[in-house]
């Protein structure tokens, strides 16, 4: 067991620039980086998944595709044989920028199946900042790193008349196809282009993406193609249209290394190469690659563990990095942004501060569906600038379009999923104190959210500026959405999963306004966070859909699957547990803490033999399901029904299950850009917030750490304290529960504590055992549900 | 014949406000719409030939395209039976927006050759400002108007649930494919969209058109298609790609009418908005209609005549009108514009006066090769804000791009024709007084200009940076450019055409150097203005191509038309009389006055059987020819040689050649952006300036006038005068003779005056007589050309 120490931490100016990792002790560093492993579970997920040469939220993240041709199951695929192109955009709903090297005949103008390369896995690198892979086909060696805004590409060549680089501005990469692309060579070193990303179901108009190419050796010879047709030229020569591309060629010697930097920009050409001035000036590709090591270091570092196997540790900062990678940024290094909320695109400026620099950078992502129990605990723990920024983005956008938004993508609403799960990540930030943002402005959207016309109100991707099929109209009415509706449009218009996630919205927008003194507000909320209740049937003892007449739908089964069930991308077994926000009145309808842990543990018990993963095939698996966000707080409920032992227990249990660091395993399902990886390292530190940290006074649960010590740094920007640190005895895989605990030097009894006190610093110890202590901790956390 | 007033002349501020057109006297108000015809010579000609709803400059020029296959011989041709659509951009090497109603099964998806329609001369209007015209095929009635960005149409429906407005976007307009093009509704009455026009051989990038548009009925249905294939749906739907395109459908009822209002921008959706926003925000067709009437009476009415045939008058300000249309604006109402000089694409701001808006206009335009016989001269003397405009949209191009342009198109250069004829543009303004523009700015990238690395050593469309065609080397070194060159690219390559254009352009620089008090440059560039004697051979007695050895090219043809001649869209016996800037030094080439006249008689008596149009058949009347610019100097040039009434009688005769009103002639060749409207103009009023008005001290020459009275109004923000006036006595077709003159009422003995003699406003008085007043006028105009 290798013993962890954090050296030195310098906080990030912005979080994004780079700086210099110095040394402040004799003790070797700790090098996280190489603690992360981006192959894990690289077999399959999503496009956005796999990012190497890529920084904390990097606009750019280049990495190898292997698979282009959708969205799931696609970017880089560890057991696919070929790499098709290194392209600069691994996001949500965006991608673009493939560029390759080859060798020998041209084929750019046939396409990636024709210009393909295989590789290998010997001697490949692929790190947090860097990636090294061999070409088998062309014998060339590809090294990648980035800065933010930046991708740098190290090529080394065989001997050869015939060395090419490709721009290949019109491919269809993942997400749909291109429907435009202009490239051009500037002089002999530098290359410019801008392509069109056709728009998709979820994205739903067509979004530009500009780029701005240095080499650092003289072009011999321009190709280009349109079409399938191909052009060789001499300098200069520009190619547009469909299936457009531009390709350089030189004369390389043995062993001859090309260096590349390519600057995105979703502004102007203008702007990325902006981007290249501010971030990348020089050729020099290991100094920008330790910069990024120590850009990672520094951002990892700020949670420090000691203890627990290796592969416990890998898996850590895996999931740390997962979560610190996925949701990228999108606006320029000078704060200029697109908006394509409006009628038209707009060009917006993000405000700057004195010494010109934009006070925040925009962030594209996938909705919050979920993230208030992982990303939102993580962020507002560790990297609370990182929530000041998400913030400003959707303040920005509510300002431009009208909206808070769920998930936007190319600077522009996609209406992914349901509800406003925005409001919890609001709440969160605020009542932790993070509010670097338009805060008024923030509420007034998050209370427009909420009823009729608001982004509940639209069911997922139903872009209609007129939309109802989020079902708000029934929801004000009744206090519910009915399952069953005939006149509904877009994706996952399941009324019973809308009714609980839309109660809790409502305690997390009612818990803002207490905070910010609106107590009328607050009453009103309040009332509605009942509405959960709307949907209990007392007599099957499930949350179940109910009709437009108001019955419960007929023929209920609580594992089913579809959305006929009423319940999204899960089953009632699952969503019956969704009352994160009034777990005592929950188990109140259950009859009382004992027939509520009895239900839940069962369900565990049964999860288990299937990992704790929904099963397509066996349905008596599907009681628990940690593959996707509306189950994973389950394991952490037992603490508010007297059990403590037992969320000490299955958390720990359900960690295992995801414990793979192979790229076989280690999620599962959707990563989902960070939030199972958020997730993973609450549950290896041992801390969560079943409630999502939105409550008025915030506090955490205690659960049961894989560490023997975790020391949290906390951003004296925002927090009183330096570090929180969690010491844990005796700990190991089989002394799982807490025996007993202590919080600075005094006993600690509860199984939570304020966020305060977290705030504050300080160290919780805890004492571990192979038996649980029942006598510890069986006080539930506080209920901010008062009755109105 | 009828008695003209000018009642009301409103000075535009900016020149393209629209103003409410006041009578002041109790007599009629001119209608110079009225004596506009648009249909003269529109059986053929180009593309932004014909412009119908357009304002002066207008950055909208609507009107109906019966064909769009090409440049020449395409938008409106008065021969052709259908109506293929109505766009908004008619313009060098810029076209698009096309609209098209049309009634019952739908068709936009399978092109123009499916959904025009038939049309009828019967009942047609086109007028400055309006076309009407019946779509016989769907029983539609199109009407058309504008104000300078935007277009407005009403189209009267018959009954039918099938009534349909396509916008496609994606069409081919004359110079190229549209490579891609994006459409969407906003809501039920709006449509936004923008194309990208494929880059051409001539203006070398991609270039985007962003549009606008607002309709008076809620749209029924939308109808979309890509690639041939369709599409219905109801609101929202949007469509991009290749060949895209949308149609909005209404059920109308019998002659209910419908309009529609597009606004255009080359900077975004954003500021076509703002474009309608700032001068359309109303709905009211007739106002717009009687505005834009308003304002051509005002521009129009700048010059004002009494006497002539109606046919002379409408051919007077039928020229007008195409030297006050053709070179159309491109900047925003707010004075944002598209910059594609660079690397990359940029968007800029034109300065703002104190209120706000832009100090002048941008305009895209052909070169001004041979403009210095035409524009430059009629625009200085009666709407010298026009040439501040241009000459800021130069400077901010050279600023930009660093170089003076020649006929910039898509904010870019192209590198038309040769030479740097923007020198004499330049040089006309600033020695007239006409300096709102950086002077210094301008005198420099002029100089460049004339070096190599400058403007002139581009050859025609030759876009490579490095290029040298233009052969400034040579003529550095040897004083001529010499033909025969094998390493030349581009098109007209000609060089002893570039030799005399070279020599003139010289003195021009040396006469802005001079008014500059420049002395050193004024010296260095007069003694180079000496270098049309390079191409002299005194054997021949013509201008002659030398080849790369210094020798006469052999097989010499002075009527020979193609380039291998030496001669750039024309030959030697015309461009022998190239040297407007010394005809003394000419003249004594020839040996003297006498021998000079008899030449030039002999040219023009051999011209006339053809009409003074060169021919391709028949060789022998290639003497003259008044429909390419190099010879359109020529009748004038007697003026120098002592005999003005061989001036008096040719300019009347070649003025009777070219005074066709019909659709069938009227200007023979290529009317050029309002090059041969202006020449026209001055042909009919009596002035000119071989010069081009780039003395130091400028002056004009007396020619014939065809009417009875001209009074020009003078902008007395410019000019101190009010009116300078020519009263024409005793004229007729046959007393075309100037017997006696007087100005201001004292005997005026020579052929010519001095601009500031006109910018002081006064009268001129002429007595006409049907035989020559061989004394009168023998004394030639002053020389500019000290010899240094």
């Amino acid at each position: 067991m290798k013993r962890i120490f954090l050296l030195a931490l310098l906080w990030l100016q912005g979080g994004l620039t780079t700086h210099v990792w110095a040394q402040t002790s004799d003790e070797p560093q700790t090098n996280y980086v190489d603690l992360v492993n981006p192959f894990v579970d690289s077999h399959r997920s999503r496009w956005f998944f796999f990012n190497s040469a890529c920084r904390p939220f990097g606009m750019v993240s280049l990495s190898p595709d292997t698979d282009t041709a959708q969205s799931w199951g696609s970017g880089y695929l560890y057991d696919s044989k070929y790499i098709r192109c290194f392209s600069h955009i691994h996001n949500w709903q965006m991608s673009g920028v493939a560029v390759m090297p080859t060798v020998g005949a041209f084929r750019g103008h046939r396409g990636m199946d024709a210009y393909q390369s295989a590789f290998t896995h010997e001697g490949e690198v692929a790190k947090p900042g860097y990636h090294k892979v061999q070409l088998t086909d062309y014998d060339v060696t590809a090294e990648l790193t980035s800065t933010c805004r930046v991708g740098m590409h190290r090529y080394t060549f065989p001997a050869s008349e015939e060395s090419y680089i490709l721009f290949d501005t019109g491919a269809y990469l993942a997400h749909g196809p291109t429907a435009y692309s202009e490239v051009w060579p500037i002089d002999d070193y530098r290359i410019a282009g801008w392509a069109v990303m056709q728009r998709t179901g979820r994205r739903p108009k067509d979004t530009p993406v500009y780029f701005y190419a240095e080499l650092d050796k003289p072009i011999a010879e321009v190709v280009t193609w349109s079409e399938g047709a191909v052009r060789r030229n001499t300098l200069p020569e520009r190619i547009s249209g469909k299936d457009a591309g531009l390709a350089v060629r030189f004369a390389t010697k043995a062993g001859e290394a090309v260096q590349l930097k390519v600057a995105i920009s979703y502004v102007s050409v203008a702007e990325a190469q902006r981007n290249m001035q501010a971030e990348l000036p020089h050729w020099d590709f290991d100094a920008v690659r330790n910069d990024s090591y120590a850009e990672w270091n520094s951002w990892l570092g700020r949670i420090e563990v000691e203890g627990g196997t290796h592969a416990e540790q890998v898996k850590l900062y895996t999931d740390l990095w997962h979560a610190l990678i996925g949701r990228h940024i999108v606006s320029d290094a000078s704060g200029t942004y697109l908006d394509l909320t409006g009628d038209a695109p707009q060009i917006r400026q993000i405000p700057c501060d004195a010494s010109g620099k934009p006070r925040y950078n925009h962030h594209n992502f996938d909705a919050w569906w979920g993230s208030h129990w992982s990303l939102n605990i993580l962020w507002s723990m560790a990297y609370p600038e990182v929530m000041d920024a998400f913030c400003n983005t959707m303040v920005d956008m509510y300002r431009n379009g009208g909206l808070i938004p769920r998930g936007p993508s190319g600077g522009n609403y996609t209406y992914v999923m349901i509800g406003d799960p925005a409001v919890s990540f609001f709440a969160a930030a605020y009542n932790k104190g993070i509010r670097n943002y338009p805060t008024e402005e923030a509420y007034e959207g998050l209370v427009k959210n909420a009823f009729v016309g608001g982004i509940r109100d639209h069911a997922g991707y139903e872009h209609n500026a007129d939309a109802h099929s989020g079902g708000m109209r029934y929801y004000e009415e009744r206090g519910y959405v009915p399952d069953g509706r005939t006149d509904v449009r877009g994706m996952h218009t399941t009324g019973a999963a809308m009714t609980l996630e839309y109660a809790y919205q409502d305690w997390c927008l009612a818990q803002l306004a207490k905070k910010m003194g609106k107590m009328e507000d607050y009453a009103r909320f309040m009332r509605r966070s009942q509405n959960y209740r709307q949907v209990w049937n007392a007599e099957s003892g499930y949350m179940q859909p109910r009709g437009v007449d108001g019955a419960w739908l007929p023929n209920f089964d609580p594992l089913e699957l579809t959305e006929r069930g009423g319940f999204c991308e899960s089953n009632s077994a699952i969503y019956t547990h969704y009352v994160p926000h009034d777990m005592p009145g929950l188990i109140s309808l259950f009859g009382g803490p004992e027939r509520y842990v009895a239900r839940l543990d069962e369900q565990f018990r049964r999860g288990e033999p299937y990992g704790f993963f929904r099963s397509n095939k066996h349905k008596e698996g599907n009681w628990t399901d940690y593959g996707n966000q509306p189950g994973t707080g389950m394991a952490h409920l037992f603490n508010y029904a007297g059990a403590p032992w037992l969320t000490q227990k299955w958390v720990r249990r359900v960690k295992a299950a995801y414990s793979d660091i192979t790229p076989y395993g280690g999620y599962r399902d959707d990563e989902d850009q960070g939030q199972m990886g958020a997730l993973g390292v609450l549950m290896a530190i041992g801390l969560f917030e079943v409630d999502g940290g939105c409550a008025a006074e915030p506090y955490y649960e205690i659960t049961s750490p894989l560490f023997e010590r975790v020391k949290i740094h906390l951003d004296t920007r925002y927090y009183e304290g330096k570090t929180f640190e969690i010491v844990v005895k005796n700990n190991s895989a089989e002394n799982c529960y807490i025996r007993k605990a202590s919080l600075n030097g005094q006993p600690w009894q509860d199984c939570w504590f304020y966020h305060k006190q977290f705030a504050a610093g300080g160290v919780l110890e805890l004492e571990m055992g192979a038996k649980p202590n029942k006598r510890w901790g069986v006080n539930p956390p506080p209920s901010s549900s008062e009755v109105f």
